[in-house]
């Protein structure tokens, strides 16, 4: 159950075919004709605030300057209004990793330990591993716990040194999210026990519900919050950490970047958060219509099922093991289809050769060439 | 001469008459007629070929996806090339200050001790004292040793614990730079002692001379770039690190950008360097000319000098001592008259209340403007 100190970074391992990891990407990036359901990125804007408030920031040269190194006051305003976490206080970083980061080294002692789930997004698992003496990763893959880190299991796996308990939700890469009745018991948890709820919400928008854990837990939870994804703005790398004002004078001591986040992401930011309601309703029916043509395809193919469904993000695991086939050789095949799609190593350890992971904020048409394509891949390779 | 291992950041004291230093840069960001010469900011560039390319990427909507995690390969490539340290390896980052922080993490370990020097950029003492024994802050604000941390100041100052000597040349705040003898011996005692040299050259490009620590000592060199500077792209927090393939892959072990830098940042740092050649001519003759009205302005007033002069950066120091006036109540005034300039206490924590520190990679009236009110304050303090 205890992991190595010094994970490995599946991220860095290049897929079938790729020297490395970073030529793959390049590869992907630069393709424009790539279909993109391998990074849960949306590419779902249509209406345009959000670049013209970014051409007009550029044009405008305000980019020679340096920013408030905090971030702008009106856009942490914004993100704590969209919360409605108003009396919190919240710091701007280049993304919801660094947000990770900060958070975890900012927490962990050598001799705590954290509890993450696998699958899960395990890039927090090295963060962890770097600052800490154990990470707990439990395994989740299974229905008899409806494919999430349950309370339950929590109390399980926790000890002593126990710190931090890692909540992403909705879960990256199953989609699987929380009742408001399991928040209440994560945050008897952490309250009984002096732990932090580690509070990842990147893929919140998406969900039919969705319960904060600083509601129930102010005093130990960390909302770590992304503009990558309902937001659209991955490659602006904009994200923030809200907590109460003790906790975030904590992360405060060891800041990174002094100078601030980027001004043009940040200018994007309060123009994507002022036009929410303008977009939001067109991205959430899109997504949850494009899950349904997925799933409808699924269910005609032998040996292939989708563990959680309907997800509550804009992504989903599709597994494999029926058909023996490889998620890797699917990726790999679905890639020369100039279809983006990330095999299960991305984000399990124990259950990478189990499943495929696709995201689907991207248009209709586009799912229909997925779904068409990855119905021939599975007769194909499954011979 | 030992600091506190936890190091008082001074960017966080706000300057008189504001409440919290985010306060403070916010008020100076969003005041359009504000003259900058505060952050050493360049607002030279005429010519929009960064712009253009920034703009007509973020109209492309490119910036829905992840760049490659490392940086873009034409961006490393240029990087490289415009260093001609072809042979080595780089990695793209959000500015400067994220490399400073990465590099001073990989190397340092709880025994090891860094040199730094005073005057200097103390968010590098900061990172420092999160990760090792000693920061040994090395006093260099006199003509004995040319207002910079020589050789022999090392060599008085290292010991068996010494992992890194911190290098930035040209120097924040002061403008002094190293010859090339100077920087063999540096390259002469990092190789000898097993010490590595961390060479910050953010301002290299203003330098009429410089001189790579990595062309002396490339196995135990490792440079820092930014494009804040002369680039003009301060907002735009972009930077690199550049070492040795081996350096390289250890500092990979600890990155935090596991989903890259920005994309539009990156796009616009690409077109910065294949322009450069085109502009280059016009920031440094400017910033030149503005240092020599500068010099003249301050040779008539009694009890103000500048210790380096010429300055190799786009910045400079005034000593203020000779007048009795202290540096924050010269800021707070000139910030009145609409001049943003910064205090010395912001990168000396023993020189603070000698000097204050001006940048000019600003246009030429805006200059003439500073001297004009410097003048007047000067007269109007000393009372």
């Amino acid at each position: 159950m205890i992991l190595p100190k010094k994970f490995a970074k599946s991220s860095k391992i290049p897929p079938k075919g790729f020297k490395t990891a970073n030529e793959f990407f390049e590869y992907v990036f630069n393709d424009k004709k790539m279909i993109w359901m391998g990074q849960n990125t949306n590419h779902l804007h249509e209406k345009n605030e959000i670049m013209d408030a970014m051409v007009s920031c550029l044009q405008s040269k305000e980019y020679c300057k340096y920013p408030p190194p905090e971030g702008f006051p009106e856009l942490k305003r914004l993100i704590l209004q969209d919360l409605n976490l108003e009396s919190f206080d919240v710091l701007i970083t280049a993304g919801g990793t660094e947000s990770l980061y900060l958070c975890i080294s900012n927490i962990l002692k050598p001799d705590d330990n954290i509890i993450t789930c696998d699958p899960g997004y395990l890039i927090i698992d090295d963060f962890a591993g770097r600052f800490s003496n154990e990470v707990i990763s439990v395994p989740i893959y299974s229905s008899e716990n409806d494919y999430k880190l349950t309370p339950d299991l929590v109390k399980e796996h926790m000890n002593e040194n126990t710190k931090i308990i890692v909540l992403i939700d909705p879960l990256n890469p199953l989609g699987s999210s929380y009742t408001e009745e399991e928040m209440k018991e994560f945050a008897k948890i952490a309250t009984e026990n002096n732990i932090y709820l580690l509070h990842d919400i990147t893929y919140r928008d998406f969900a039919q519900n969705h319960f904060l854990a600083a509601k129930y837990a102010p005093n130990h939870s960390i909302t770590i919050y992304s503009f990558s994804k309902v937001f659209g703005m991955a490659g602006m790398r904009i994200g923030s950490i809200i907590g109460t004002s003790k906790i975030i004078n904590s992360v405060r001591t060891v800041l990174i970047n002094d100078l601030g986040t980027n001004v043009i992401s940040q200018v994007g930011a309060i123009s994507a958060l002022k036009s929410k309601k303008d977009w939001i309703e067109n991205v959430t029916t899109t997504t949850r219509n494009n899950q349904k043509i997925i799933k409808e395809a699924i269910d005609e193919i032998k040996g292939v099922f989708i563990p959680v469904y309907p997800s509550s993000s804009n992504m989903l695991a599709i597994d494999l093991q029926g058909t023996g086939i490889d998620p890797k050789d699917m990726a790999k095949h679905l890639l020369e289809k100039k279809i983006f799609t990330r095999q299960g190593a991305y984000t399990s350890k124990r259950f990478g050769d189990n499943y495929l992971r696709v995201s689907f904020s991207i248009p209709e048409y586009q799912v229909e060439i997925f779904v068409d394509e990855f119905k021939k891949a599975v007769e194909f390779l499954r011979e």
